[in-house]
């Protein structure tokens, strides 16, 4: 095995700058991790003399499924790495072209890859990811063609006064050329950002690549942060620079689909946009589900097309001491949006999503109200390879007319 | 000690959902890691019962000075932590408050913190990251106050056709105002790209907190990738999905330099600018020095300030075979520079930097031209703690004019 002392890593790693370090670390071997096979194969490898169990944890393992011996069909968590003198190695095969994220539990101890840069935050947790190419990710991959913009934009919010910060997507030549472009407004789940979209939902370059092959109309997509108690994701947010928190405060109370509007408002003053319904588009995944459910049947004049990706359509789960008002009076909402708007109405949802249920419930609402909805139902449970997959569904079915 | 299962955590990490997961882990303390005291220290946490040995390392040691029994005065670049019952710990006190990065040795195996969610990604390392505020980082902190822009937007390349992208901030108001700005070209070093002012030298946050307080005029920035062989950024470059290398070719050749007016004209024809060499700068960081040191020789025209942070001012050890071409005749260009634009020229250096004899080198070839300009000497070496702050020195001599 090549040898190569560690020290050149981390003598690169300091400022990009070439340090005299301390030669405290046993010589490693000159590996890369992941491997990416002709075949598809991932390799994930790390070297650990000293470790007595190396397992490997993440999404990369959401495929294999144990069969216990009542004929319970489990998941697989983790799935231990093989040793050869401290070089820990692992092979998976037949994964599905996707983003994936994973991590090494090292002794117990929660490791990142240290020979992968590429990161992603979820939450509180970190990973390192990777890109599988293939048909079912190629949408993902940036590719070399008119690339739009993504800025990071702060608007003024009356309920409080407070700035808050959107990611908006303009699309190629947005700059260029002097014409009115649709908006889609696409938002998170509980515990994510204005960043989630653009991170994990690979967004930015499902839109190029899907307005290059012109499978999709050139638009406008905004990315809220839909936690009312919060300025921004973590890290600019200038009253919460603590650690990420799953559960926020305000999140399914009503308050953020209410005050939607002035979001709408700053786009439609700040950017070249159609401002109509049929120009105009809302969905989200998960809590941003539920609130693209409850801003669009609330204002029915302002969205032609909304997308429930995994939704929280049960309001009354996060809220068991009563049904905040802005949830109230649903069936007769939902009735007056589809007569007035006659939305383009997009559910999406996994066999496995623990939210499956609600949503049954929810499209027995719809069918009993005769309110006409285009559905989807996927393997796979709640999870960013389905949001990402629902959303290239969504997309082509928009301002169409 | 209070206890919490890894469950919890687990559990809430995977797309925000909870699902069930195998208890596999041994049950973990209930610990924060960074903790910030109120007496400015800083306590590191890991816990990994089974690890001999646990060590902190990165730039947090930068102050810690080891002599050896020659007399010679060394950096300490990994501390052991101290153990009980396998949570490791250490506390470091007397930091300069600044944004710092960190990871864990365990057993040899580089770790990020698992409790801490803010990472960087540094040319191929990725850490742990933290902001330990005070005097000194108060500018680089998020304040509630009005927000510019920050967007990655993409240029035509007319030397090869390629789109390339740059990281733009625009003032707070921007779109608000039919106003012009001056603006400030800012790049960056070897191994960087167009998002290391933005993650590293936390010039979004700098720029906004000085324009708050009045202390510099309202600007542009832009962040162009100085990686002439690179479209984008790591993960953004449709012919480049590799891990980030630190050595790219054609950095310093002269080409990225020669080409550089087509993004000024981008600029000016996409943005509110004032389109003149009064209201425009150039600065740039270690090898960003060196091309805004040549970027400005020999376009004469086009700057009228200039900031070399930490350059490398002499690309002859970059081209050992000779010379390119744009480099040739520095002396003569620099006096046709200073005596049609009579720039406002600020060099800063730290004593400890690699590049501290060159610099002196190249003061004296100015002294010798009779050329003026200002020259700030810090302590430390080639790294972000100082280029922030050359920043903050910097800004407030532009566009007073």
């Amino acid at each position: 095995m090549k040898k190569l002392s560690l020290l050149i890593c981390a003598a690169i790693s300091v400022n990009g700058i070439v340090f005299a370090q301390e030669a405290i670390h046993p010589d490693i071997p000159d590996i890369a991790s992941p491997v990416i096979g002709k075949d598809g194969s991932v390799t994930f490898s790390l070297f650990a003399p000293k470790a007595e169990n190396v397992m490997l944890t993440g999404n990369v393992l959401r495929e294999l499924k144990d069969t216990l011996p009542d004929g319970t069909v489990k998941n697989i968590d983790y799935l231990k790495m093989n040793n050869n003198e401290g070089l820990w190695t692992l092979t998976l095969n037949g994964l599905t072209p996707d983003f994936y994220s994973y991590k090494f539990l090292v002794d117990g101890v929660e490791t990142l890859d240290p020979l992968n840069s590429y990161v992603l935050r979820d939450v509180r947790s970190i990973s390192s990811t990777f890109l599988l190419p293939g048909l079912e990710s190629e949408l993902f991959i940036p590719a070399n063609v008119p690339h739009g913009s993504l800025s990071e934009v702060w608007y003024n919010s009356k309920s409080d006064g407070l700035d808050r910060r959107l990611s908006i997507y303009t699309p190629p030549a947005y700059d260029d050329m002097d014409r009115a472009y649709p908006v889609l407004y696409l938002l998170h789940g509980m515990g994510g950002d204005e960043t989630a979209w653009v991170d994990q939902g690979k967004a930015v370059q499902i839109l190029d690549n899907m307005i290059a092959r012109g499978l999709i109309e050139p638009m406008i997509v905004v990315m809220p942060n839909g936690n009312i108690a919060r300025q921004a994701a973590p890290g600019y947010d200038s009253f919460a620079l603590e650690q990420p928190q799953f559960n926020l405060p305000h999140t399914i109370d009503g308050l953020f689909e209410e005050l939607f509007p002035e979001i709408v408002d700053f786009i439609d003053n700040n950017y070249r946009t159609k401002p109509d319904r049929k120009s105009r588009a809302i969905a989200g995944l998960s809590m941003g589900g539920l609130h693209s459910l409850y801003i669009s049947a609330n204002y029915p004049e302002k969205f032609g097309y909304v997308g429930l990706f995994s939704a929280a359509t049960d309001p009354i789960r996060h809220n068991p001491e009563g049904l905040p008002r802005f949830y109230e009076d649903r069936s007769n909402k939902m009735k007056k949006f589809f007569d007035s708007s006659a939305p383009v109405y997009f559910i999406a949802i996994g066999k496995d999503d623990f939210l499956y249920d609600v949503n049954t419930q929810y499209r027995k609402e719809l069918d009993s109200l005769n309110l006409p909805y285009i559905y989807e139902e996927s393997n796979g449970g709640h999870e960013w390879s389905n949001w990402r997959q629902y959303l290239i569904k969504f997309l082509p079915m928009l301002f169409k007319e």
